[in-house]
Formats: structure tokens, sequence, C-alpha cells
């Protein structure tokens, strides 16, 4: 392909261009990143070979790739496909799918347009965290592919295989729900913990010390931006809402088992957690 | 030194094991493990010379290492000191001890008896989850020193600073709070998100399929054995109903923010989070 250009330069648009360029898969790769600093630091890491206006560097792009926070792509998505022609193919790296969708589904080039999550990232923002290999064996999914012209399909498929991912394919509202459960549950979990034990624990240097005792792991996540998951969670509220509610309610059975010093029930409830240990790795 | 007794032959003791063998901390590693099957597999793996009946064992010991689940530790160790001579030491790898040192306050040998627990530890089990390097650079806490004689607090510090440890002194329920904090309110999490998204998710292969959306980090403790955790739950029940009160209160108000639709209080609550990003590495 002779030019992909990628609309924000932060963790993941950073970590495409990197795989990007390392793979040879564009000969020039555009990108476009309103705030300055990042631009800059785009450029002097190399991710990109120009920043440009979002109107001209749309111009000469093969693929158009949007890599912002989920409430700037619903602003941003139709004013595009306003500017794109049949030989060029937009693709988003959203978390959720389905407003996104909705929001151009009427619009003149929607076919031009792919949508798309892989699921893949880290908790750290901006370019200075794009990393090689990022996507290199996770799934990417791709949805309502019927409303996509099968050229379009066909690039952004063979970009992320040429990545090391693999496709899977799920409508919007199916993704949307089973991103709540894998992903944005754990956020939430993540940061109510980081929380609970900021609140708790006053000895800061305490938890520094004694956090690899599991909770580095579990709080993992609590660093990541509130920039992108804010409006992740407002798109996909009633999916969280409802994992959310059934987190608490199990939380709330561990409470009342604690209380009621019923730990032979505890440990049952813990030999069904460890089941999760035949799906995952 | 001579001898060392590992009692309890899984993922921590076959640990110790690895790394006092290749750092040559002793000429003898003798083994105690009433589970057969483990023991001939630690045998197999030679990560201990001999496994012996428990008195046997501790005859020759210079350093007694108690690796089991802390229930059995409450079991066993005053029988242990019973047995030993001024010239041994006892320590034991717990993650509770409050429980455990008033259990042996008043006994003759007490002096003998040093209590720690290192901050280390992944989530298999069994002599074959035994590693090399697992407690270098994490910390290790040393708990009520006054109660041990100081050739055997030296001893056991020797031990930890050879294996590549940081010492942290506490006092035992000092101990208990902090890891209720910073470890056993993780692991309760973790669990409790487990059985979320397994009763929600019936699809199981999207859950593989999907996981590497902050999932596979914040479910990894769910796979730790509950003989393991259930007795810890136990021992430190009151510090972590206090944590895990905490926690759903924190959850609620995130589940009370999405009903409201409150996405900027949302923002603010995530900001706050991000601080764990300066405490931790």
């Amino acid at each position: 392909m002779n030019q992909i250009t990628i609309i924000g330069l932060g963790h993941i648009g950073g970590s495409f261009a990197k795989d990007i360029r390392e793979r040879g898969l564009a000969t020039r790769i555009i990108g476009v990143e309103n705030n300055e600093i990042h631009a800059t630091q785009a450029l002097e890491l190399g991710l990109v070979d120009l920043v440009l206006p979002m109107s001209e560097a749309l111009l000469e792009a093969d693929l158009v790739l949007l890599t912002i926070p989920v409430d700037a792509m619903l602003q941003v998505l139709p004013g595009i496909l306003d500017q794109v022609n049949a030989n060029q193919t937009v693709m988003d790296a959203g978390s959720t799918k389905e407003a996104l969708i909705e929001s151009v589904k009427d619009h003149a080039m929607r076919s031009r347009y792919v949508a798309s999550h892989p699921m893949a990232g880290r908790e750290n923002s901006g370019p200075g965290a794009a990393i090689s290999g990022l996507f290199e064996g996770k799934c990417s999914v791709i949805c309502n592919r019927e409303g996509s012209a099968s050229d379009a399909v066909a690039r952004v498929i063979e970009l992320y295989e040429a990545l090391g991912m693999r496709i899977v394919e799920l409508e919007a509202h199916e993704h949307d729900l089973h991103a709540a459960y894998v992903s944005h549950i754990s956020h939430i979990s993540s940061f109510a913990l980081a929380l609970t034990v900021l609140a708790k624990e006053k000895d800061e240097k305490r938890i520094f010390q004694l956090a690899s005792g599991g909770f580095d792991s579990t709080v993992r996540l609590a660093k990541s931006s509130p920039d992108m998951w804010v409006p992740i969670f407002r798109q996909n509220r009633d999916n969280v809402l409802d994992v959310l509610d059934e987190h608490i309610n199990v939380l709330s059975r561990f409470r009342s088992l604690l209380i009621k010093k019923d730990f032979n029930t505890f440990h049952e409830l813990i030999d069904q957690a460890n089941h999760i240990r035949k799906i995952l790795k």
C-alpha cells in the first residue's frame, strides 16, 4: 500500500505505525495529531513521516486508521467519510462499536468504513508508549462487515494478518456485550481496587514494598487513561452496568460468607473460579 | 549451612529449594511432603536430595523452612518447636502472621522461630511450578523479631538476602493489615471477576479469544489454589472484611455514577486511581 494515514498518535496509533513501518506495509505513514507535544514526539520517534492537518492527510491515503478516544471518533468519522472516495478505506480501532457504526449507517460512503477492534493494548498512553509487536498473536474483531465493501474488508484483514492477528467476526451489539465482560469490567475493577487501597493504605511506601503480593497484577489496568476509558464506559454504559451489578453481587456473596465464617462454600466458589484456568492460557 | 529442611514442596517450597541449590546455600536439602505425587515429583526434579518423615527431617537441620498452607502451619509449628534444639532455626513463609506467632508465644523454644513472609509467588501450585529467581528483587517481611533469638534472625535474613530480597520489619498485626490491602483483596477481587465472567459469558470460546483486552491480567490470580487461600482468608478474616467493604463501596459508587450518567465525577475518580502509577513501578 502506498499511504496509510493514522489519526491519533497515542499508544495504539503509534504501535500500529511501528509495526507497519517495521514490516514494510506502507510506503508512507502520515499522522494526524491535535496534541502538538505528541505530534513532535511521534516525528522524533520516527513513527510517522509527516504530521498533517486532517483534510490534507486524507487526500492520498489508501487506508485511514482511526486511533483516538471513542467519543472523538463519533465526532470525526462522518466528516472523514464525506472526504474519501471509493478507492479509499477507513477503519477504526475503538473499544466500542455499536454507537460508531450507528452514527454512519446512512452515510453515502458507509461501505468504505470497516469497524474493528484489535484486542490489544497496555495501560500506558502517548506516542512514547508505542511498542513493536503489540498485536502479534492477539485477536481483532471485525463488526457488521455486511455494511462494508468487500475490498475494504479485505484490505483491513490483510493489515491485521500482516500484524500477526487472528480475525473474529461479531455483530456490533454482541461485540459490545462481550467487551463489557472481558475488558471493560476488568478496568472498572482495577480502578476500584486502586482507589480502595489508596483510601485505606495511607502509608504509600508500604504499598510499593508489598505490592508484589498480587496487587501489582490486578491494579495494572488502573494506570489507564480516563480520557480513553470514560468515553468507553459512556458508550457501553448499559452492558457495563449489567456486568458490574453481577460483579458486586459476587463480592457481596464473598463478604457474606466471611461474615458467617462459611469457609466451605468459600472454598467451593474458588474452585469454580479456578475453572478460568481451563479457558485462559 | 549444612542442611536445610523444607516442609511443603509446592510452588513456594520448591522455588526456595531451586534457588538454595543453584546459589549453593546448603549442602543438603531435605524435603517433607505428605502428598506422595508431589514428593516423587520434587525428587525427580532434583529440588530436594531426600524426602523424609517430619521427625527424621528435623534431626540434622540447621534451618527448617515451613512452606505449607497457613492452617497446616498452625497445626505443625508447636510440634516442630518441641523437637528442635538451641542451634536450630525454624522459619515460615506464610501470608498471615498474627495467628501463627500467637500459637507459639508461650512455647519454651519460641526464640528459635522467626516469622516471615516473602512477598513473592505465582498463581500456580505444586513442585512443577517451582521457578528460579522467584524472590529476586522482592521484599520479605520479618515480624516480631524481638521474640526470636538474634542468631536465628540473622540466619533468616542471610538466606533472604542471598535470594536477592530486601527485608522489611513489621509488627504481626500491622503485617496482616497491610497484606489484606495489597494482596488478599486482590485475590478476592480476581476470584470474583472470574466468577462474574464465567456466570455471564456462556460462550467460553469468546472469553479465550477476547481475553487480551485486560481480563487476562486482572483474572490471573483467580487461578490460585483454594487450599492455600481459604486458610489465609480465615485467619485474616477481620482485616479482609474491612477492605472488602471499602472495595464494594467504591464499586457501588462507580455503579451509581453510571446510573446517573455522571461521567465527570467518573473521570475524576479514574484520575485519582491513576495516582497508583506514582507508587508502583
